[in-house]
């Protein structure tokens, strides 16, 4: 950590924070420039009280060094993190997320019946998907629009995976829910809207499921990497995390995807991402090109929304891509992942 | 609800929208332009399906027509709602929210100590605050950073209250924790990071206390007013809406207040509006003109981070007030609350 | 274009409008719903004032149904537009943009010299680049940075192409410069911070030269096409469109490459669209990845930033590709090109 | 300048640092810390190299420490700028802006024709307006909107001003226009579009009359001290500052009015600055209370839209005052700048 004096501040105010600074169990060095003196803090930062140096008198700025986030990182952990999901049925192979491999979750917004996830996933699986993904709990915007089919949903993911095998992906809104939804979920979703609900980071963190935290609307990458730290530091190193798109000015599209958040957050960290091109441009005719742009710059899996009759859905039809149009993206996702050295396993 | 059809959309496509909407219960009125068909739908629109109509052949857009929010919308409600806090101590007056004196908020940003409460609430009270705030409960970036003192912290504002008297505004995070923290406050705060926490919405809103909403920092006001709705629909009236700035570009300012939110929100809705210029700008010194300006835009109440001493706050120092520059503050506020027809009480 | 009365507003208001959009020359066709009242226009919109309409009594909204462009639009003119660059030198082959071809522009940020010029242009063309870009005339944040070699470096880049042999894309910021520029590039290229310099675009529109456009840092792409509007209408029909990264609150990247901008544009219009990870990510480690993904994504061509030292670049170093870097990624490109069934040439 | 080393950098490293800034005439000053080495740089920062620095190996940052700008900054001259205006006609009283008034600059958009300026500018002037604003030359998103009536229009405020006698301030969009536009401007305004117009800046740099320089849709504040930087360093003192909103992801307004920028440019330069909050809205109703918020902030002056019959205004209209809005506007902001210690004049 840096602070900066402010130009003409004394040797005083240099003092007064070398002895705030000795007492936090640090050291300082001095340097005096020609316009500003700044004085550099050795030691251990998680002691120092950023805000009380930002306050002193003669402190323009506090800069820091180092990286916030410390076990999300790849500086802590030069070995990538690969996500293992058990085999749905006995029998099945199992999977893993942050391999060569590029994975592929497929399914509706939301779990709309029974029928409608047991045909579907078994028409996934044969194009080959590796994960069912459906919300019995939906965020909406609106109180008067559809909320979820609740325990229901859930039962119904549970048949499919028994029934057709796909491993389940299925978001969790509230503390009190947490350990009822992983009985039925093989990866727990952290939804765009809770990515910092602390509260619910702390719980999924204290349960034994992976876990795919969906990056905020309007959060910086680091912000992210903090919130998936939230998760580990509680005791869960399972952690995928997703990028979905954030808010711009733009409005042609519904969010903006921010594709360059998967080579920068390989670049920091050594968790998986897996890129949501669904509900990043909100249009399905978008959601083929930017599939392929994601796997392109290096993403480890791909969200998609699938729906049988888009419009009969009863949330995001217009973002989801009929079966056939998925059967036929899924024939050129393996193209480009093969193009860049890797494949749909 | 306006179906905008493409470019030479044949009548079979009209035809097919007309049978779908008359089956939810509308009518329809069609419009031949001279480049395309537009269809008007009449009725009760809770009942359409948006997405299904986007997703129909030959149809290019759908356009809202009437607003998404309600019941805190102020045509649906045009008298203005008056939030009603009761004494804190027998003997004490009451306060209310929304009328036309403007309400001061104030207090550190999360509660430290026993003995910094009682002192700092006894200072603000004499210096014409209305109300102590202060979080038990903390959101934080880092999970490494103080996370506030829970029920112990909200133990020591409830012996603010029946000693010094200032009534209690604190932040609830947790559904778990609704029912508790209600028990102390006289206001819940739900944060700018919960403003889409729609569980903990519908939590508060089955509370018999008043809400106050913060913006969330990359929410449109249209969806404050949409998570407003939920608590209302829930059965709690009591909301006061918050403005506490939006995550821009900008650097030398922490967000940026948006105060034209102020006679937007008023004239869509009924609420109250209040302002916090500290989260707002992240600058004490910034603190001063924004808190005049917000109140000469018409705000109803401000919320200040005052500390007393904020180079040693745990938190949030940096946009703290001095109780001496508070002090100094509330005279100028006052001249600038008559000079646009109000007072602070 | 719908005009959206208010709740309430009566049939004298209704009549005020048809009378003024009669007096247009156009015809109006009304639909009564339960809340609110619509008035359709019908007729040639260039007549319509709407923002007189806008300050009718009674009137809510007026909501446009047709688009703002007209001839960059892909429903005025259906064929692509592909720009043909004539031959550099006599027995060169000439060459198209927006082709089943990927053009890949590259070059460093600034002309610095000579021979910087002509040796990293051979290796370049060696590489298989297909056009050399390199910035003459130079807009700076600061006016104490580099402000570009002027005419001088024109005349090398003039050198560069009756040596080497690979045509020129230049920029030109300023009216009085056209002329003169045109004389030296085979492409002008206007960038993002004069994207709405209207003065500039009729000025390249009436050149007989191809303009690549460059998307403002915080232009909305419909704004970009009615740019692209501004240079058709006043006679040049061959523009590039070209994303170069948007301004969010993201901070670990330089600027936030918005690759869906790509479907977007090709859905919307006719032009060919260049994609520019360099000024989009502002770091070289983010270039690869993200060229990858923008053909991927199906764009017409890449901008790539390419300098013999980035070390020493006077200009944008840390986002340069050395010419090996630049080497192993054309491998790279024509492998996605391949996948998604086009080439490199 | 601070070079962050990173982790596990060697000595080695370090030195080829020294060497290298050693050679641009500054001397550095090593830091040891626990995880990182640090080098500050000392001496004339102009000479360095930012982007060599950041490409050398072992470095991971390089951190500003000195501000950009420096002419425009309150370091450089502490004492406040004081733009003078002089008289209109023989025998009228000067203007000042950035003393204590407050100076209320008004008109219609564009300039539309002879007697609506006429008959306007004597009401305006009536009503305690100081300058009057019209657009001759106007920036229009689309090529097919009104451009203004150029020098005709030029022409009416020069007959404005001698016979009513308001001072004119109006725009000028192109290097080949400043000198004309000077003879009949007494300031002259570059848009928000031409912020970073760099030959624009230098050309009214060179330039005998005050500039006012509108804040870019996406520019920080810091890159509009950079702008003002570019006309000061030309020669041009005479620099107003203009805060017009920002793009923000809010639709119910037009642009995001950042008031906070009054007081942080006030802290960081000592220029004066101008709120333009008709169009920092786009609505008519809410200029006034942005308009009473801007002078509660501190603002030196408003901008103001005001045209006899918004109704049939060529541009803009729904964000102009009636005549009679304005009158009564400038009564409440007499109430409100004396509230904060200054006046209208």
């Amino acid at each position: 950590m840096i602070v900066v004096m402010e130009q003409g501040a004394g040797p005083d105010r240099v003092q007064a924070i070398e002895a705030v600074v000795v007492e936090w169990g640090l050291r300082t060095h001095v340097s005096q420039g020609d316009e500003r003196t700044i004085v550099g803090l050795i030691g251990d930062e998680s002691n120092v009280n950023v805000s009380a140096l930002e306050m002193m008198a003669g402190v323009d700025r506090v800069m820091p060094v180092l990286k916030a986030y410390k076990r999300a990182s790849l500086e802590f952990r030069t070995e990538r993190t690969v996500v293992k999901i058990p085999p749905a049925r006995h029998g099945d192979r199992g999977l893993t997320i942050g391999g060569t491999g590029v994975v592929v979750m497929a399914g509706p917004c939301a779990v709309e019946n029974r029928e409608m996830i047991l045909s579907l996933s078994a028409f996934l699986k044969g194009a080959g998907a590796h994960l069912l993904r459906g919300g019995a709990f939906k965020p909406r915007t609106s109180p008067y629009a559809f909320q979820g089919l609740g325990v229901e949903g859930l039962r119904y993911l549970a048949e499919e995976r028994s029934v057709v095998g796909l491993p389940i992906i299925t978001e969790v809104m509230d503390t009190r829910d947490v350990e009822m939804v992983a009985e039925f979920a093989d990866i727990l979703q952290v939804g765009a809207r809770n990515m910092q609900n602390f509260n619910l980071l702390k719980v999924v963190g204290r349960c034994n499921r992976p876990v795919m935290l969906k990056r905020g609307l309007a959060n910086t990458l680091e912000e992210l990497l903090m919130s998936a730290e939230y998760v580990i530091n509680a005791g869960n190193e399972d952690v995928i995390l997703c990028e979905r798109g954030i808010r711009t000015f733009e409005t042609l599209t519904r969010n903006t995807l921010d594709l360059s958040a998967v080579p920068v957050l390989k670049r920091e960290s050594h968790l998986p991402v897996v890129v949501d091109p669904s509900h990043g441009t909100g249009h399905w005719d978008l959601v083929a090109p930017m599939a392929r742009a994601a796997v392109a710059a290096g993403a480890d899996g791909l969200m998609l929304e699938v729906h049988p009759d888009p419009a009969q859905a009863i949330s995001d039809g217009p973002q989801s891509l009929t079966p056939k149009r998925f059967k036929a993206l899924m024939g050129e996702l393996e193209l480009v992942a093969r193009a860049v050295g890797r494949n749909l396993h």
